[in-house]
């Protein structure tokens, strides 16, 4: 049995064995932290890694992917994966060996180890940053999932999660990011108050997004249109109209960093504070409040729309 | 002990007891078919069936409560519940039997058994609907939930779901609308091709949410946003307007009905040939699509805010 031509080497098939249990306790915060290691289970995830490895390798990186373990009937299912790995080590397993490797009842056969990608958010910034979405002390990893993949369809350069939001890299939100953390750098661990200050720095304009706000979402997209499409009807002294400019209201096609909060809480008193604006995205039905996820998909697509008109 | 001023009902002791069991079943499809009955589990959700229910009754309907099982911990912890019951059967019950009648392995001490509304896609028409979400073949409760609670928030006038969608009266979707099953009519087990003819003859349009769509969502909003706005910039002879109205193009303030799709293909060719319109959200980063709730969120509040403009 030979990969890609590659010599064979022995089938994985105890699932007991040191390094299967290795790979299956990154599955704990304390060994992710102590190796600076994670998994991706299922074809999904490996392949959206498997491709930013290759992305992140021809332009000089290390790479994200550490070695990939996968049953012959995965490969045999899905011949682009051995493709794929290129260079990777790939180990052949047994589907007892994967299982004990992943949190899922149903891996699917394949299973990668990652490296944790240490992104530095100065540099990010740096390199021209035009939309960040920040997770404050969001909880739910499927809550994270699905901001991350809103902001990854959105084409925000940045998503950030603060010291005390869900650990990005547990099997639960990994799955839930389908992807998409391997699309965009996700920068974790950052203090509130360095973030603010390295907004600033970059000179970013910092949106709270707060159902109390007073700065109604669907204004400023209205507003944002007009600039752009009939800039003579959005001079700041045509006050006759409901979406005239006013300088005291964000514009969405600055750059901008939005802030999420927590699924029960909010955001803070003090971040809601720090922001420079609070906005609210309207509720036109009954619904008391929107998720989070709800609420960040609809504010990262009103910056994505007025900053890519 | 009593509630409310009510004599007092025996404690409920015993999980294996008939009534228990009865309630139980209701996580079961054929239970639910068999007696159009089913079960809200947590707090959040009570309150909103118990919400529901006194605005159904007051405008002379049946009400969609049956019975509230609780632990008395609970209402000592969330008094207004009781309250809310009002002339709602309200039983005390020890947390063994909360937890032999629910699904989830915190049910938090209250549950409520609900009556499945019968509501009539007709009748909901003519009562002059303006925004419908349907979901095709949708098959995770997780999404199926996603997608109400943005319709919900969207203010949407009701959501369908097809003959072969998820059942969403079973307790793990039931959980995921957070309540808003009870805000809104919901639909159900509708055949598509009676769907088409329904909405056609009440004049709404069909956008069908497709990622391969040859119409841009931005561009609708943006020609919505201009009519509204600036309508002198948005006439039809404005050919050098890239926004200009085309009448080949929805109007997004139109009375409308949005299709979307199975989770893996999408809509089938003969849903998207039925729509009249295949309508993009478009995706600026690197997400090769959009999960299907993602898409329904944009797609829901571009229709509400160009219909509440």
């Amino acid at each position: 049995m030979s990969i890609d031509g590659r010599p064979p080497a022995p089938l994985m098939s105890n699932p007991r064995a040191d390094r299967v249990r290795d790979v299956a306790k990154l599955a704990g915060r304390p060994a992710r932290l102590k190796t600076g290691r994670f998994v991706a289970e299922g074809p999904q995830a490996v392949r959206e890694a498997l491709l930013s490895h290759r992305v992140d390798v021809e332009s000089g990186g290390a790479g994200v992917v550490l070695e990939v373990f996968a049953t012959q009937t995965c490969l045999d299912r899905l011949p682009e994966l051995a493709d794929l790995a290129g260079d990777v080590s790939l180990r052949l397993a047994t589907d007892e060996v994967i299982g004990a490797m992943a949190t899922t009842i149903s891996p699917q056969g394949i299973v990668a180890v990652c490296r944790i990608q240490d992104y530095d958010l100065d540099e990010v910034l740096a390199s021209g940053a035009r939309l960040i979405a920040v997770l404050c002390e969001v909880r739910d990893p499927g809550n994270a999932g699905t901001i991350l993949r809103a902001a990854d369809s959105a084409g925000a350069d940045a998503v950030v999660l603060t010291a005390s939001s869900v650990d990005i890299h547990n099997p639960k939100a990994v799955r839930s990011t389908a992807g998409s953390l391997f699309h965009l750098p996700v920068v974790t661990g950052v203090e509130f108050d360095f973030l603010m200050s390295a907004f600033r720095a970059h000179g970013l304009t910092v949106l709270a997004a707060d159902g109390y706000g007073s700065v109604d979402l669907d204004r400023l997209q209205d507003e944002s249109a007009l600039r752009c499409l009939a800039p003579q009807q959005a001079g700041p002294d045509d006050g006759a109209s409901a979406a005239s400019a006013d300088p005291a209201q964000p514009r969405l096609e600055n750059s901008t960093a939005w802030l999420f909060g927590n699924e029960a809480q909010g955001l803070s008193e003090g971040q809601l504070a720090d922001a420079d604006y609070r906005v609210a995205v309207p509720v036109y039905g009954r619904a008391e409040s929107l998720n989070v996820g709800t609420a960040a998909t609809v504010c990262l697509y009103a910056s994505a729309r007025a900053q890519n008109r």
